[in-house]
């Protein structure tokens, strides 16, 4: 496995994390990239977010390396974790031969910790001489917290004459809810780009994918997704949203990629539903009520042990304070009707049992009172779960 | 134990549950009794609770019978459903010779799955054959479904030279969330009281008890709270709020220790926390902030495990619309400042693992922007929820 032609990685372990592994992952583009980023909303926004997102806006859109580490988030740690991050920025522009701005950084990992810089600032030049087109594979390992596996997706596309690249990493596993979570992601593309394109481009895909998503509805103070464009493929420079369909299609298979591995491999994840509300009164409303089911522990705990009680469904969406006609709202489980005209049909338990037991699990309801709709992947809730965080510091 | 004053109650085995055991709770006031309720604010409501609502405005607030059942909540189950309420109502009526207005039904159990009436009517005459002062304690036995244990409150106040009683039995567990959940509470007094009166003192204590608890999130189709008078104490009958501070008081007094029960007892709690948020901007945003931290499975599953990762609960204020100053804000966990002007203080982490660790966690957060406060109880969330809910129906 390969990155996108103009780009280079690497990683390597700095004793950030507990038990010894790659916690340091290095991105480099040689000749620089056009960039565009989106980042969490929530308040509590992790130094290297504040930092990252300023450097972003003074460079213009321009990213020549990336640093990411885990296993120390960096977040609420006022000013002197902005300073460990500065330091980790300064150390990486020296190395690459840059401006300071124009190196992006990002971390993930236990919050109220600074980031102990210095264990990263040493390891950066041994990141650095390391550096290689299939170092993708080491940074793809090197990102990740409680997720199961690496997570990678590929698209191609055609742009004047010639074949490009989209290739993207990943990490999730907690903390995922939509306007993001403890969620890094990575794409690249050897296509020409503009920053304003990209970041439109970006904007689109993550709305249908990373905004999608819920493993436990929480959002973190670090979730960031970066796109860098090399233009090593050379031709001309993509620059407005009509004319890059073909960009756009591969950007957005690469980030629903990403995503459904995200929720898939949730934090002990054994399957994954997908909620797709109809008939609300609007969109807003729409959402709120797949949010509601998606955020529902008791839905959740019921996809968990396989029990199709569809009631915990319609008792979330009917306090999500979205409106509902309870004359004629709807209910399917996969393409089993189980409640027609606000009534339970006559379907046969191990029907619904059966595809309450499958991997990816699609409910729909219909609101019954308007045409809005709204989609959501969300992962169960089991006792490895419980596990996982439980105790997640020690 | 006793009931107040104009109050009796019995319970039988009518057969809904799976595993036998007693399941209608019938309360009876043979001279009648002014009644006040408060209902769930679900969409969906159970036949039992549109019944009962209607029937409480037809009566002008007089209650004679009070028919519970647990084993089916007879929610989201159409024409059919409410006509099975109506049947047993009409049922009671007759055995206690009242209007079918002045019967109050309620139900809990499994949604979805029509009442099956028969049984309820079948064995109501033995209900009726064994009402006493005492059937109290059959009574709160009856009404549970998930709850480890019967939950009974009492206080007693003095009115026009006499001491009149308060007591009230609930039923919890799980789909407990603000705006109440399955829940089920009959509040009953001896002291005279009008219709009006009631309302008004029950609204009052229910926005601070049954309305500020969160075990897992949901609100209930079913959740109910009803408030009798008998007036069997005698004397003046309460008529306005401003005159009635002895009774609030012991109304409150009721009701907060149930709710606490109620928490407290969630399904497989092991600890609850106490959220306040002060400093907030407006008491909307404030509710915010308790509600993110309540319902946050990461924060739920760190008290669970008595782990004090207080970046979890930031994360969740963060995320919850309200404004929060991340320069200002501060954090408490007990009396331990954990947080001070948005950084972590020197705190000893056995210290902070040793609050997180006691049956109750108070947790104080000063968002830093206002004046405004709210303040909610939560469960923890650990396997004995998981194992409880993943299979609940089988």
């Amino acid at each position: 496995m390969n990155l996108p032609k103009g780009f280079l990685g690497s990683a390597v372990a700095a004793g950030l994390r507990k038990k010894p592994g790659l916690d340091v992952a290095l991105l480099v583009a040689p000749g620089g990239a056009s960039a565009a980023a989106v980042f969490t909303r929530n308040r509590f926004q992790a130094a290297p977010v504040l930092l990252s997102r300023a450097s972003l806006r003074k460079s213009r859109g321009r990213v020549k390396a990336v640093v990411v580490n885990a296993g120390c988030a960096n977040a609420v740690t006022g000013a002197e974790g902005l300073a460990a991050a500065r330091r980790v920025q300064e150390r990486a522009a020296d190395l690459v031969g840059c401006p300071r701005e124009e190196v992006f950084v990002a971390s993930t990992g236990v919050i109220g910790v600074v980031l102990p810089d210095a264990k990263v600032t040493t390891f950066l030049p041994d990141a650095f001489a390391r550096l290689s087109s299939g170092g993708i594979e080491a940074v793809s390992r090197a990102i990740l917290t409680t997720d199961a596996a690496p997570k990678v997706a590929r698209a191609t596309f055609r742009h004047g004459g010639k074949t490009c690249r989209v290739l993207g990493v990943a990490k999730g596993a907690g903390m995922i809810h939509p306007n993001m979570a403890t969620m890094l992601a990575f794409v690249t593309t050897d296509a020409p780009a503009s920053p304003a394109l990209l970041q439109a481009a970006l904007k689109e895909a993550v709305d249908g994918s990373f905004n999608a998503i819920s493993v436990d509805g929480d959002t973190s103070t670090n979730d960031t997704v970066l796109l860098l464009a090399s233009g090593a493929s050379g031709g001309r420079e993509l620059r407005s949203i009509d004319g890059a369909g073909a960009f756009r299609a591969a950007l957005a298979k690469v980030c629903d990629e990403l995503a459904w591995r995200i929720v898939r491999d949730g934090e002990g994840a054994r399957r994954v539903m997908e909620i797709t509300i109809e008939g609300a009164a609007t969109e807003r409303e729409a959402k709120l009520a797949a949010h509601a089911v998606a955020t529902s522990q008791l839905v959740k705990t019921a996809l968990y042990g396989g029990d199709a009680n569809w009631g915990r469904i319609l008792a979330a969406i009917g306090r999500s304070g979205a409106r509902v006609s309870t004359r004629r709202v709807s209910l399917r489980i996969g393409r089993l009707s189980v409640v027609e005209d606000g009534a339970p049909t006559g379907y046969r338990e191990a029907a619904a049992a059966k595809a309450f037991a499958r991997e990816r699990v699609p409910l729909v309801a219909d609101l019954g009172v308007g045409k809005a709709r709204a989609r959501l992947l969300a992962a169960d809730l089991g006792h490895e779960y419980v596990t996982e965080n439980a105790d997640y510091r020690s």
